[in-house]
């Protein structure tokens, strides 16, 4: 895929400062900072458009509690269309983690994350917002 | 475990508008809704504090960038002590997306997912973060 | 206005838990701090669903920026409907933080925003998300 | 102050992808939403690594429940160290939106934001981040 060159001009203060936190977290330069702070935004940008996305639910339960994973399991079913894999870790004798991969609209997505993260059972829940990486190069 | 029974004192219109949330996001009622928004700032404070968490590294890639899957695989070798298990999916011919499930204290956490969020070739990385659940019933 | 009163059952764990955050965080009792954390998911689906709603624009800027002063000015002239006041700072010699107090439908505000910190000579900017406390008792 | 000028490569792909978020959102050209995008990358590390930081503390409260603005206006000044302004907004009978601009330490800040935003009587509050801009070019 071909590669644009273009040169941008910054103060001398803010390149310093943001050279030393390209350091500090570890990016092999600049360059590659800048291009990630770009497509930040742009995943940004998909989710509150609407776009098609990528993105993981993440839900923290209790497996003893009386239904909650058959229910997990149904939604995930009647979500074909969305659900990708799950992936399910034991942290310890109580609790799960199950990492839900999805794709699909924004709001439907959002829609499916609401649903198991309301079940009664789970403890806690979160949707991770990224790309489907189509449109980001 | 003993549960703990306990009234509160809320203006109509408040519980109203919550009520209808609670409808509009699936939740079994009002109460378990309540318990969600309670854990919700639980999690939160666990990793303001640094204390043992849990949480998924997402990170979406083109595995045609040389050496970047290699790279995830050799951190993730070097982190045996956080990381639980990783998912990997196919998103398309290019793209990828891989889910890092881990466990450990927040700051070290959030140190491993900089270095391969970082990583050239990385098009997309996030850290989300839950719980272990200890604390969390 | 009418109080309602109803009461919650929850697991031991929790409820201590959560009463350890609600004394670190210097809430007066645990009713108190339910209240919020439900006030605070209302908020976000005032904005989710496009309501009217209030925020604040922050912008940090440096005045001797040709041009940048005049322009906020003007954008917030012709934002009459939305603009309630704004308060300016002066942070050092060099660096202003002005506060723009906005009230309006939600996809209007971010509108609004977007322009002012999109703004050259602007370097920072936030929106902050509230309400106009009208169905938030 | 001197500028930098340096050159980036960049896919083809997200240059455009990039561009059309800078057309959207009304910036004057690419290198002024790169500065930003780097800019508010150094925002959260001041706030993260605990640096002198500026912020603004947005407060929703109803004027007429007992003591709130006494109380208010009490913390303020017990914090004149960190305290630059007050701006009040009368939205309509009953609430009020404050905003408390201020300065110091990031861990301070906090600590000021949650004392005030746990008070009885405050239906909503939120801690915005921005920079003094000292070193934010």
């Amino acid at each position: 895929m071909p590669l644009v060159r273009f040169s941008v001009s910054i103060d001398q203060e803010l390149v310093e400062a943001f050279d030393s936190l390209v350091e500090a977290q570890g990016y092999a330069n600049r360059s590659e900072a800048i291009r990630d702070a770009m497509r930040s935004r742009l995943v940004r940008q998909e989710w509150e458009k609407g776009d098609e996305v990528a993105g993981v639910i993440t839900l923290l339960y209790d497996h003893h509690r009386h239904g909650v994973s058959e229910a997990l399991t149904e939604i995930q079913h009647h979500a074909l269309a969305e659900v990708i894999s799950a992936t399910h870790v034991h942290v310890d004798e109580d609790n799960c983690l199950e990492f839900v991969a999805v794709r699909g609209e924004a709001r439907a997505i959002e829609k499916l994350a609401d649903r198991m993260i309301s079940l009664k059972g789970v403890k806690h829940g979160a949707l991770t917002a990224t790309s489907t990486g189509k449109k980001l190069r």
